[in-house]
């Protein structure tokens, strides 16, 4: 049974039985899951259950692109050998040899928003999975002649990124980085007006 | 009260007195917000509460970035004559005179990553006005010159899209664009791989 306790604006959260509870009455409000979701670089051991590997992946698939041109694959990768050998080619996502999915993004660079495209699946992914209770990081450094040989991705495609998933070792962490505050970022009407 | 009805896969909801519940529980999780989100053109006069707004927004501020650089602003737009005037500016974006508000993304060049960036804040914030049952659509082509000299945005700057946001006329319209099977986008350890 999942334990959820809303408490003055933070959230916390027994992610280690969520995974055992895909009820959707238990899963989190669209909102709430934006606002506490972190970025997530250390895993638990634990398996994530095939609802929430197909719940990723659709929501990838679904995400709405320019002229609904689609311009991506999407690999799943659950062999726990291969996320080994991943993990040396990815200078700033070690952290992959210890997830317990992952999934490479690869856009179609012949459409020219295919780089836009492939982020707005990553962001709907990463939500998704958030929403079971598992987090992911995008993977900044990628040796990606190296991966597109290992993972057989034709030449003329671009490896835009790898999400490696599992549980957080601690969900309820705080932010561990700012951000910009409000009237950093929000405009009224034109560019510089407060209200 | 919001009434809800799943029945098959398809959601019908009542929108027009969605707006005026703003309780949690009544709001969708975020997977069923992933599938049932549709590209909405054409929205209902209904005004959007502030607390709608005020979630779009913060959606877009919290979402995660490149070594967390957040190179973005969001220029809010509530004002109807404005709306009205940046109708002839967006070529295949008219309908943002139907609107009820909009926002403007705004993205540095500077910063290398600024449009894959700002496309993941135009999801999370996408997901966000879904959530609270508005839809919108990324406006493709702006006459984005004019656009910046109307909203004071400084030339250095780039202006990414405009989102649109408003009830949608018809909630629960069936997808006019099809989307790729499963089987087309979907890999299995490598590219090519089914399972």
């Amino acid at each position: 049974m999942l334990r959820r306790q809303f408490c003055h604006g933070t959230i916390l959260q027994d992610y280690r039985t969520h995974h055992d509870n895909n009820n959707r009455e238990e899963r989190m409000d669209t909102f709430e899951c934006i606002r506490t979701r972190r970025t997530t670089r250390t895993f638990l051991p634990q398996e994530i259950p095939e609802n929430t590997m197909h719940r990723i992946l659709e929501a990838g698939r679904l995400t709405p692109s320019a002229r609904n041109r689609q311009p991506w694959h999407l690999i799943a990768i659950r062999d726990q050998a291969l996320l080994q050998r991943l993990a040396p080619l990815c200078p700033t996502g070690q952290f992959i040899e210890q997830a317990r999915f992952a999934v490479a993004i690869v856009t179609d660079p012949a459409n020219r928003w295919h780089e836009i495209d492939g982020a707005r699946a990553v962001q709907n992914m990463e939500l998704a999975g958030w929403n079971d209770g598992v987090g992911t990081c995008w993977i900044g450094s990628l040796e990606r002649d190296k991966i597109k040989e290992l993972l057989d991705i034709p030449p003329q495609l671009h490896l835009l990124t790898i999400l490696p998933f599992g549980y957080p070792t601690e969900p309820d962490a705080p932010r561990r980085r700012t951000k910009k505050r409000p009237e950093e970022v929000f405009h009224w009407e034109r560019f510089g007006q407060q209200r």
